[in-house]
Order: C-alpha cells, then sequence, then structure tokens
C-alpha cells in the first residue's frame, strides 16, 4: 500500500530513530539527506548508509522534514524547519502535545506541522544500532491538527507506510490519552508493584506465580527513559492514574468492611469490570484476544522439546496464537500453554496427545 | 524423594482438589477412603479411582485427614475431624490463618492440624474434572503452627509428594502475607487497570501493546473465585494495597508537580526501586530471573513456522527458558523473543542467522 515519496526527505537528529528511518526510506529507493548539530553523529549515520549528509548552501527544499530529535528540542526544531518553504514537517517523540504545542508557539507553521510517534524502538541507541526493519508492522501513530490538509496529513502516512509501519491516525489529545492509558500508566504500575517485593522475605517471594511475572515485567525497564517520557505526557498520565487510585481506595475500603470468607460486592464489581475492560484489548492482528482457546501441555525441559511439540502442531495444520512457558519450581519439566483458535482446539489436543504428547486439556 | 504414605488417607470433599488427591495418592498405592456430605459427589470421585467411601461405622482410623471442603467450611471440618484419634490434619483451603483461627476456636486439636495450600487448579470444577497430576511441579505451601511436631509437619510434607508437588514451608501469617503480595494485590491491580479501558476510545485501546496485554492478562479470571479469596485474606491484602496505594499518590503528586520534559525525581525512584523489585522474582526452577538474554525473531505467522524455529534452537542445544510472541497489527507476520542463558546466546543468534531466520538481536 505504500506509496513512494517523491522528493527529498530531510531527517534531522541521526540517532537510532533517525538513522533507522533513513535506512527504511534508502531501502526503498527514496532520497534522504541527514542532518545533525553532532557531525560526528550524522556522519556515522551516513556512513551506515541511512542518506546523504545535508548541505544547506546546495539550494535543495525537502519535501518532507522528520525531526529525530531527543523531545526537549523537538518543538524547537520543527519551528525552525518551518523555514523550508512548501516541506511537511513530522516528529518521532512519544508524546504528541507538548512539543506541537513549542512548535507552533515559537513560530513553527501549524498548516505543515503533523506529529508522527513510531511506536517502536530498541535497548541500543544511537546510528551504529539503526536498522531498516525497526518499524516492520509496528504502530505509527500520526497526529493531525484541524489545519492540516488531508494531502500532508497522507504524505505522513506515507512516511510510515514506506517504512513497513502501520500508520494510526489520532489527534495529539487521543494520542496522548492513549498512551497514558496503555503504557505510561501500566509502567507506572508495574513498578510500583515490582517496588512491594523489595521488603518481602525470600519464601514470599518464592511462591510468586506466573501473574506476578507478567504484572512485573515491564518493571525492568530503564527508569531514566521512563522519568523522561512520564514527565512530557503528565497531566494525562496523573488523570489515569487518579482514577485508578480512587478505584483502588474503594477496594481496599470494601476489603476492610469485609465478611469472613467474602469480600464486598464492590470488590465483585471491581472484578467484573476487570473482565470486561480485558476484553477490549484486541488481539493479535487486531482480532478480539478471547477468541483463543489455551491447551496445556507439559513437556520436559531439554532442548528440542519445544521444536518436537511445534513440529506437531505445524504437522497438524493447526497454528498458534500465542505461547506460554509456564516456570516450575525444582523440577526438570514444563508447562507450555497453547493458545489456538476454538475451531483448531479438537484436531490440537487429539493430535497431539497422538503423538504421545502429555496434553492437560 | 517421597515416603508413602503408611495407614490410611480419609479425604472429606469430594471436589476437583479432593478428588485430585485421592487419584495422586492412589497412584503412588496408598489406601484412600473419601468422605462427602453429598453422597453422588463422593461416588462420582470412587467412580474416578479416587478412593473407597469411607464408612464410619467400619472403625478404621486414619494416618491423616486431607480437609478438602470449601474455605467457608474448612475451619469446623478440621475441628470435627480432631475426633479422629492421633490421626494429623490438613487442609487445602488457598488462606491459611482464618480456616486454622476457626478449627481452634472450635475446639480443634492444635497439636494435630497443620494447613495445607497446593498451589494448583483448573478453570473447571468437581470430582469430574479431577487428574491425578493436578499439582506435578506445583508449590504444595505447608504452615505448620509451634504446637505441631516435626513428624507430622513431614507427613503433611509427605503428602505434598506423594501428589507429585514441591513443599514450601512457611507459618500461616506468612503464607496469607506472602500470597496477598505474590497474588492477591496483583489480581486487583490487574483487575483496576484493566477496567480503566472500560471508557477508553476504540482506537485508543488499538495501540495497545504487550505491556498491557501482561498486566491485564490475570484480569480475565473468574470473578466470584476471586471475590471469596479476597474476602478470606482481606487484612492482609488491604495492608499490600495500602503501601501500593500510598505509593501511588506518592507518583501522582510528582506527576503533577513534573517540569516538562522531565518528571520529578520521586518517580525515578519509584521506577529504579520497581527494577530492584522485580529483580527479586526468581525465574525458572529458582533461577534468578535476570540470568537470561532475549533473542528477537521475526516469523511469518504460519503453521509450522514457530516449529522450524524451535527445532533449530534443539538442533544448535539451545535450551529456549522462555518464549514471548509480540502481536503485531495488520501483518502477516510475528516477533518472537527467545529466552536463553547468556551462554547460548551467541551460538542461538548465529545457528539462527544461518538457518535464514530474521534475528533482531
Amino acid at each position: 500500500m505504500s506509496v513512494p515519496i517523491s522528493g527529498t526527505v530531510l531527517i534531522i537528529g541521526s540517532g537510532l530513530l533517525g538513522a533507522s528511518i533513513g535506512l527504511a526510506l534508502r531501502r526503498a529507493g527514496v532520497r534522504v539527506v541527514i542532518d545533525d548539530q553532532d557531525e560526528s553523529a550524522r556522519d556515522l549515520a551516513v556512513e551506515r548508509g541511512a542518506g546523504q549528509p545535508w548541505r544547506a548552501d546546495a539550494g535543495e527544499v525537502p519535501t518532507l522534514v522528520v525531526v529525530a530529535v531527543p523531545p526537549a528540542a523537538a518543538g524547537a526544531v520543527m519551528a525552525r524547519a518551518s523555514a523550508f518553504a512548501g516541506a511537511t514537517i513530522t516528529d518521532v517523540t512519544s508524546v504528541k502535545q507538548a512539543p506541537l504545542a513549542e512548535a507552533l508557539a515559537r513560530g513553527g507553521d501549524p498548516v505543515r506541522i503533523i506529529g508522527g510517534h513510531p511506536m517502536a524502538g530498541r535497548e541500543a541507541s544511537g546510528a551504529a544500532a539503526a536498522r531498516p526493519d525497526l518499524f516492520d508492522d509496528r504502530v505509527w501513530v500520526v497526529t493531525p491538527l484541524p489545519a492540516n490538509s488531508p494531502e500532508r496529513v497522507d504524505l505522513v502516512r506515507d512516511l510510515a507506510l514506506t517504512c513497513g509501519a502501520v500508520p494510526v491516525v489520532m489527534s495529539p489529545d487521543q494520542h496522548d490519552q492513549a498512551v497514558a492509558l496503555t503504557s505510561h500508566a501500566p509502567q507506572v504500575l508495574s513498578s510500583l508493584l515490582a517496588a512491594q517485593l523489595l521488603d518481602a522475605d525470600v519464601d514470599a517471594v518464592a511462591v510468586s506465580g506466573q501473574g506476578l511475572r507478567d504484572m512485573t515485567r515491564i518493571a525492568g525497564s530503564d527508569p531514566a527513559l521512563w522519568q523522561a517520557i512520564l514527565g512530557a505526557n503528565a497531566d494525562a498520565v496523573a488523570a489515569v492514574l487518579a482514577t485508578l487510585a480512587s478505584d483502588l481506595d474503594g477496594v481496599i475500603d470494601a476489603l476492610r468492611a469485609a465478611h469472613p470468607d467474602a469480600a464486598d460486592d464492590r470488590v465483585a464489581v471491581a472484578l467484573e469490570r476487570g473482565v470486561a475492560g480485558r476484553a477490549r484489548i484486541p488481539g493479535k492482528h487486531g482480532d478480539d484476544a478471547a477468541d483463543y482457546d489455551a491447551v496445556p501441555v507439559i513437556i520436559r525441559d531439554e532442548p528440542g522439546e519445544l521444536g518436537r511439540l511445534f513440529v506437531a502442531a505445524g504437522d497438524l495444520d493447526v497454528n498458534l496464537e500465542d505461547v506460554r512457558i509456564d516456570h516450575v519450581l525444582g523440577k526438570p519439566s514444563g508447562l507450555v500453554e497453547l493458545s489456538v483458535r476454538p475451531e483448531s482446539m479438537q484436531r490440537l489436543v487429539e493430535g497431539l496427545r497422538s503423538r504421545g504428547f502429555d496434553v492437560r486439556a
């Protein structure tokens, strides 16, 4: 569906995202020029094949300017990029309202500036870590303002498509609220929950199950990076967390009022709302997550055992939608949970059993 | 390591857990008798092979009584079971202090009653769903009181071992605090977070990533079951949640005081504590979770592709410690993340690449 971008794309900033966009566009044959206030960083991106060095004196006017500088600088750089007559300007920061507001406050052209957020990254940073396929299959949110023309919005969507991403269009405000809800607030909760383990006995932590592991996985993320992200979207994150804190206080009150052996109905309501909310999360490829059945299988914990299991599933022509390995204590075996479409369930269970697998469905 | 239990085990309650314990003990050749106030339920368990019907008039005295009745009845039944002279008495409820206190208050023998909690279950219930291997490799917490002799504690540990489980000994109070922290409070948080999605736009939910999926997975659990569990451990759960709520209020305050582009240091501290807490969770088989490296691989979303990948890992003699499949929108491919020991990392990456896999490490 990608429409090649005609003309020149100027990328300002040659870090991981800027250089990866350059590589992705070059892969598609687009002319890319790169600028960076740090010439050695720019030279590294050029060496990696992310584009040609930008020459201000060459008289070239870019069709599209991609601002890929750190969040704190993005607004000012977008404003300055308005000097390129006619060019559409976009950025790649993970929060959208603050940099757009700053760009306009500094005289940026409200007609030509359109925010973007490719939802991809790596733990490594810099052009050395850049990859042309960094955005393949990832969501790239495009956040137009009312003054933007459809043609310019399409140009930013084409940028996303050319980079292999899936563009999703929403307003800057919608974006910031969406990531506050689906990414930033969950990060805070995961960190706070994991922090409760600091003072726990070793034995208490030893009974941790898969639920706790799932809920604290993102607590392992880089604190400095998240401090910056949460700061740039502080109001929206605080709003989500405040609603949640109020709900949490309600549950605590209800628990303290509990009769023996049965919590208050308010607890039941909270749990039921959780079931309903969970069901709203789209599954793989946008399908309904609730559409899958789970097939538990016990396997020996040895090289090749998972392979044998998945080859069997492939032989049975069953596509596995998800796989989870449950960790058990002290035994050389593991519980593997395969998620499949309901219509494949019986075929998988019977087929695996006939091949000698210990299926617990 | 299992020491066979000599004498007769009486199981009171023939639901999923009671009947599964019967099947597991019978598998090991132990004599099992079953009682249930519902005779047809007992008969079903007997038909399934979980043991012989208990006959009060036969004069038989059990060595061990396993009380496997619903949590609300467990204390009273343990007290009544003290009438079996000399028998050790245990239960299987998921909260330990409340039923033990009730058993003693009702005249149960403090020397012979020892709580237990096999951490296993199924979504199905009743003897029809019982399995002899339900407890294989699962943690079975044993919660002695000071009055219990080591021999009686060993008998309950032997019960766990004979059922294939891994016994972990802690006090009833430690147990209830441990599960409040590692299971019950996470359940509440997951439900509350998922509930925030109820009022969100479809587009906002569409940008959900793996982090949110992980954090809301257990929000799909049965509300009625969890209402009962949370009610029976209400004080301990409320205490964990209250500490967390206080930490949450601190983060909300810090976010509201945020400077543009950088959150307050209190946010950084919360995030850093999360990293440290997360690192305390034991990994597979009790190893340190932080010991694994992640190898991302892009595969086509077709039957057999996972099999091809895992066969390759097996051929390379690399044991996969964990597997995660990342869901992407609208593209017929998937990101699979393989967790391996650091010493296997290079062999896996090079071996997969040489076999044509798209490894993103």
